[in-house]
């Protein structure tokens, strides 16, 4: 980013980003470390030192300086264009400012330590499948969002507080519009589906597999998809996450599995999108707020885009699968890319949302949204979210009531607040999105894909999606890259075509 | 440590300086990631990182509301004893921040960044042997040391001002006196010996041994000494180091070598030492001053008590070489106690300070001392630092010219200034001292270590060392630990022993 004489306000804003940036970089590794390879005694050390270094970023952030700076940098950048870097780094800074300091200290501190108390009260609630053990943690942490969401201020539901502090620009009802339109697609499709479950045979994917082979595998793939390991490392960990300290250090970890089901590769493939998105942020937005995914949603867009639509696919597989063979041996012995292919696109409703397939996956979110916003809006009681859940999941997955550690109980995340769900359908469909588009400028793709050739799709979101960081709201994104705002359309015509094709039905 | 309602100051001192080490430590963790796992990438992100770091922490340690705060709790613990954790607090951090003080932050800035290039520098430089390209950083970081040395004050030399920073208490004239009575051992010693090699045969040492076969064996090894690996791990790094981010995560690394003689074990066993001191600091002291070493000296003395006083000791070995043969099989095979322990204390001058063996390295450490201040106090040019070099290596180890890259370019201390290798000198003298006063109070100590007990000398150092943290000076401690200061005598006894065994000198 150019900074010059002429904006001395924006040149010594930067100094203080660039300082705020710094201290949020070491959190985050001090939280890589911690997932990966801190010994179990450093626990309590580690918490004091994140819980300072948060802190001190968090001060630093909202001092008075940066309010000083910021409004003289304003004027600096008058007249510029609205996707420059000075206007934009302006515009980006002023807006997480502004909710930044809605948040009153003690709500952070309060929130801080009523997650990680709420995450060790619930490992053991889960691990007893124990809904009222949790239960009083979640009593807390949905009055937290709600005086979060008073805090931030909103006109119409406490949620859309909560989307705007992750997906700015978007609200609650546009958010629930997209879920209705997945619904009324998805609901007939999963019934219909579960009377032909005979015509795909997944069993391929219950043999077992090496481990070492797997994350050997996984390595070779991620490389060859564009994740640059000279900037990053793959670690592993009990859940798989992209972690980034600068655009010289991006990390993933994976996880392998007993089975092909739970192998490493596509948790590998998929933090490889997180990372590749991260590596594909230009240096001249480095230690700035510009720096980084736009939100959520969109880093999961390029996840799911490299997990799902290109490493479910057909083509990928063409590629794929002799090397699978070459890692694993006998584990895939006669078994050919169009079995493997449908193997693992068939439908298959679970209990848990992290082992579900691509069509059900939205309805276990849409469940979550639906149970959120009826907590936070007092039409609900922690105590009967169990019972809302089962409903839901009758419905919807046509599935019988589970346990609550099958249940209720299976994810962290309610654990630090709610309105963490929504990404990752919003990620689905912007991937399908990002994907229908850049198949009209790359119309020999596929081709490419089953050559092992991911240079020509990188290039693509790197252009459209990548170098942009933090500019750009996700809906200005995406409509600067495909045209249109986010939308549910795409993703519904690609399922659409995908499960004709794996059910080979007419 | 206790803190009462009655001492506000230093209650709120406490929150302020546990800031500080957060920091520090957060530092620490991004320094170590940088020399195990950091991918070479992340360089650039990472110095700016460490910087924002560490320039918040010595802000923080420097600001005003520590000086208002640590006067007011200097009144609060008037009265207490000397070795109470309150008025160590109070003491200890006075001291560290009259020096802290001293320092301008831009010499402070100037030193590091200076640092940097001189590093890179370096190692260019060592690479292509030619002291000329690396004289001119030298300069600069000569002259960084003057100008620090002018700026925390000296009576007599301005290496009295750097041993002040690292060993408070100690002086220059000390040092020279405890060099003076080892060189007048050390020198004919050295001749003498030169005319015995053939005495000892440690060719067993340069047989090839498996790098897997090394790092099991070196894990197994330090756990049994005492190394809590609950609270610690064992990585890989290309020089071995210990790392610590507060009692409950104390890290070291090791190097396998090709040959017994580079072997792992005793890299490990050394960072152990230093490992096990951090472990063994109470937390009572936890983020405050007081957690850490003594000295770097200090430090030192627990590395090299448990590399050499038992690393090296043929009781260890009684021990240890079952487990050797039992780990490295053929390697060792018809190698007895003796042979093995002899071989490993064959004393052999070599042009490079880490690869000596006890009896010379303190002269390596001599040579290094007596050129810094030659350098300091501008009584020898740095164009003329390889011939000096070369004349002092010829008188104490008879060894010829040697190269620049194996002259003074073989250690990379310089870069960042002078003052930091008395450290290692008087560690193996504090080593042999604690060793000896242990030897009183655990009469059958060579029982113990010949039968793997190792927690009767490590009980031995926690009480007398460990648990101490900083609270005292180097002499204060080793007063305490052992009845006398800091003295060169038993090491001289230790060595004297140790050769008349090895040689079978009458």
């Amino acid at each position: 980013m150019s900074t010059t004489a002429t904006r001395p306000a924006l040149t010594r804003l930067r100094e203080v980003l660039g300082e705020v940036v710094d201290l949020q970089r070491a959190a985050e590794l001090l939280q890589w470390d911690q997932e990966t390879y801190m010994p179990p005694g450093g626990v309590e050390d580690r918490a004091s030192q994140l819980s300072t270094l948060q802190r001190l970023a968090h001060e630093r952030f909202v001092s008075a300086e940066v309010s000083r700076l910021l409004e003289r940098a304003e004027a600096e950048v008058e007249g510029l264009p609205y996707e420059s870097d000075e206007a934009s780094l302006v515009r980006v800074t002023r807006r997480d400012l502004e909710l930044a300091m809605r948040v009153p200290s003690d709500l952070v501190a309060a929130r801080a330590s009523a997650a990680a108390r709420a995450a060790s009260v619930w490992r053991e609630a889960r691990a007893a499948s124990d809904w009222s053990r949790f239960a009083p943690e979640l009593e807390i942490s949905v009055d937290l969002s709600r005086r979060l969401a008073e805090a931030i201020g909103y006109e119409e539901r406490p949620y859309d507080a909560l989307i705007r502090m992750t997906e700015p620009g978007l609200t609650t009802a546009r958010v629930a519009s997209l879920f209705a339109e997945l619904k009324a697609f998805l609901l007939p499709l999963v019934r219909r589906l579960a009377d032909l479950a005979d015509r795909v045979d997944d069993r391929v994917l219950d043999r077992p597999c090496d481990r070492d082979a797997q994350l050997a595998l996984s390595l070779e793939v991620i490389r060859q998809l564009g994740y640059d390991l000279s900037r990053g490392r793959q670690d592993l960990s009990a859940h798989p996450f992209c972690a980034s300290f600068g655009p010289g250090d991006v990390r993933l970890t994976t996880r392998p599995g007993a089975t092909l089901r739970g192998a490493a590769l596509l948790a590998s493939v998929h933090e490889a999108g997180h990372a590749m998105y991260e590596q594909g942020i230009p240096r001249s937005l480095d230690r700035t707020p510009l720096w980084g995914g736009a939100s959520p949603g969109v880093h999961e867009s390029q996840s799911r885009l490299w997990e799902n639509l290109v490493g479910r696919a057909r083509p990928f597989w063409e590629w794929c699968l002799p090397r699978l063979r070459a890692a694993l041996g006998e584990t895939v012995a006669g078994v050919d890319v169009d079995l493997f292919w449908r193997a693992l696109n068939k439908v298959r409703p679970t209990y848990v949302r992290v082992d579900a397939d691509e069509v059900t996956y939205n309805l276990h979110i849409l469940l979550r949204f639906e149970i959120e916003n009826e907590l936070l809006e007092g039409r609900l009681r922690v105590a009967d979210v169990p019972d809302a859940w089962a409903a839901r999941l009758h419905e919807y997955l046509a599935l019988e009531r589970p346990t609550d550690a099958l249940g209720p109980l299976q994810d962290i995340h309610w654990c630090s607040g709610m309105g963490h769900f929504v990404g990752y359908t919003l990620g689905n469909l912007i991937a399908a999105q990002l994907m229908e588009a850049a198949r009209r400028d790359l119309p020999d793709l596929d081709r490419q894909l089953a050559g092992g050739a991911f240079e020509g799709l990188l290039g693509w979101l790197r252009e459209r999606v990548h170098r942009h960081g933090r500019k750009f709201t996700p809906d200005e994104l995406v409509q600067r890259a495909t045209g249109s705002p986010i939308g549910a359309g795409p993703w519904i015509a690609y399922v659409e075509t995908k499960v004709r094709a794996v059910y080979g039905l007419g």
